[in-house]
């Protein structure tokens, strides 16, 4: 056995205890966990400053320092959140369908944990503590890979956390991190079938494709998000620029933020240099295509890449549009399957589009940034599914689970 | 682009328009199906017996042949089976949840097809139809990839299918099967990301581990059953006795018989002479731990690989055990998570049996046998799942599906 597999053996006899675990247990353990984040906040703030100072002097940009920094507030804010986790109803056991046959048999369908869930993330260090508390909280122990910016941070965190288990009476190994962050240990990792039930990567379109490509463990796929918003020709032209404003620039940095525009030819004309004006106040730059660059002469021209192109920045690609079909056949290419948009005023045109985008969350007159475990009422998220397997769009407890069939009889044969 | 890629691109066009099918068009290509199966079935039955031929001349074991042959009945059985699908509810476009927001946006989680759903089977030619007309009515297309032993029955079933689903109105692509049964081929399709959304293998456990080992598509795992019926120290003995019969002989080469059955060492001695002399009458050979072969003249000693063995046959591993805790941990090493029983007339026990064990079905006082589409009362079903991911146990017209989610607002920002 593999020092990893040691610890991976070690999770999965974790994840059994916790699967036995009651609610109140569970929820003892997430509000020591809370508490102990507060007590600990100077040892917390200490290792992430050595962080931080470290990747300064190794030359990180300061965009990406800030996503990895943690400040009082910022660690008070990840305490509070273990607080709301806590405060969710608890998935585990439910009954979700009964059926009782002829021959006297009773089939409950109950919802279960899936056991060890894999993450592997990058380097926000609230990801460590947000993903382990989700998964307590399901009956999920958590196997952590954190990025090697941030790993004094995590160790610091996950030290704590552990701590914060055992004293309420559940195996420290519920959680557990990684502290090798050498690529190879994270190859290892993605191939530990029998150990993890579930790998979730957490990050950018590179990473995921690397654990899609090298993982013989599940994968969910998350948080690729080309969302488009289509301005049909029946749109409201100011409904139509408040949701893009919103959807481009409330902010940038997310994967439902909206990365192009598709604008029927008909309404190009008026709507377009009024949409522009408006993304202008708010920052936003256009690349657009040879229609667009001709009604808005700020308009860089867009180039191929740039349709594909999650921007994750003030930018936005925009390209008129010969009506819908030519809209649905853009959106077919180009879409990753996270959250797509229509803004019209025609009911038929509007139900066409939301049967037809094949997307986790479709939206008529609403703005794409609604795409999130907290909006959709499930709580915290762990990610948002991409893919159409097991989860779609905002994954939050329940998405957590699996499910068993408990068969109660009186002998029944067949 | 590669031939097996255009091929995909066309199921995945052919999926995109079965997706916006309504249930009765769908029905009108399942009715035409069973038609032509039985309009064609000579040139059917021809094609398989060319087959049959070959194989024997290869020196295929009669009792494969046997798995592969058609007869006009089983012929029959298979169109009747096609209207049997026909006759379930369409999941596709049933709303799971609705959620409207204080903001007045309405959240609705609807059922979708899968998409593109490949099967990777061996020689059984019934699965050809059975599949492709369950992912059919699921709105999903299916690429198909059959043995090679009755490739030649599996084109004339895919070409009689095609024809009846054109002449339904519906892209004939909605099944597609590899004339090619290579294996670098099926290596290939395993590979097919962007065009086949998820692949079920359907055979044995290295057909399962050769398909989990090389796809780059998530895969469903299912059918490996190493089934375990535990007789609990407080177990009826004659009700044990039907059960473990049942569970073991009623069928031995499905994935729901038992494979290995414990016994508590306080009611070995009544119950493990009556249960031997019960399976002998039904031809099964027991394997037996030490006090079996103690108990049990007949039986032979078991080595270690017996207890992880599916043997799909008339044998059966025993073993004495300490009670509970040495059986959940006997079935926690060897279960491949399919079905596990407890036969017990203690409530208590059998309730913390339910509890602890991590599999698709697990049963108090009834035969694992039951687990199975149609007992579960999903009509048909696509295989048995034996991962946690997406589906547990009997995948059914729902499992065959994901969801999304459509929200309807009126403008509504962040």
């Amino acid at each position: 056995m593999t020092e990893l597999e040691a610890l991976g053996a070690r999770a999965r006899q974790a994840a059994r205890t916790l699967a036995g675990a009651g609610t109140g247990q569970k929820n003892r353990a997430l509000r020591a966990i809370s508490e102990a984040l507060r007590t600990h906040a100077q040892d917390i703030l200490a290792a992430n400053a050595r962080d931080c100072e470290q990747a300064a002097a190794g030359g990180m940009p300061r965009a990406m320092l800030d996503r990895l920094s943690l400040t009082p507030q910022r660690l008070s804010a990840i305490a509070d959140a273990v607080l709301k986790v806590e405060a969710l109803p608890d998935p585990v056991g439910e009954r979700m369908e009964r059926r009782t046959l002829e021959n006297g048999l009773c089939i409950d369908k109950v919802r279960v944990p899936l056991g060890v869930v894999g993450i592997i993330y990058e380097s926000r260090p609230n990801v460590t503590v947000d993903a382990a508390v989700l998964c307590l909280k399901a009956g999920c122990a958590a196997f952590l890979r954190g990025g090697s910016e941030t790993i004094g941070t995590n160790i610091e965190l996950e030290r704590v956390m552990r701590g914060a288990v055992q004293s309420a009476g559940l195996p420290e190994s519920c959680i557990t991190l990684l502290h090798d962050t050498r690529r190879e240990t994270a190859a290892e990792m993605m191939r530990l079938r029998g150990f993890i039930d579930v790998l979730i990567p957490r990050g950018g379109a590179g990473l995921i494709a690397a654990v899609v490509k090298n993982a013989a463990v599940p994968v969910i796929e998350t948080g690729t998000g080309n969302c488009h918003v289509y301005v049909h020709e029946k749109a409201d032209p100011d409904m139509a620029c408040r949701i893009i404003v919103n959807a481009k620039a409330q902010r940038v940095s997310v994967c439902n933020a909206a990365e192009t525009m598709l604008v029927d030819r008909a309404i190009a004309p008026v709507f377009l240099p009024l949409a522009a004006r408006a993304l202008r106040e708010k920052g936003v730059t256009l690349r657009g295509c040879e229609q667009t660059c001709a009604l808005v002469p700020q308009a860089v021209p867009a180039c191929e890449d740039d349709w594909a192109r999650e921007f994750l920045d003030y930018i936005l690609a925009v390209r008129v549009v010969d009506g819908m079909d030519e809209a649905l056949a853009h959106i077919e290419r180009f879409s990753t399957g996270h959250s797509e948009c229509i803004v019209t005023e025609d009911a038929q045109a509007a139900e066409r589009f939301l049967r037809t985008v094949d997307c986790a969350a479709v939206y008529h007159n609403a703005s794409t940034r609604f795409t999130d475990g907290e909006e959709f009422g499930m709580g915290a998220e762990i990610g948002i599914s991409t893919q159409k397997l097991h989860a779609r769009g905002p994954m939050g407890l329940r998405e957590l689970c699996s499910y068993k069939y408990v068969v109660r009889g009186s002998g029944q044969t067949r």
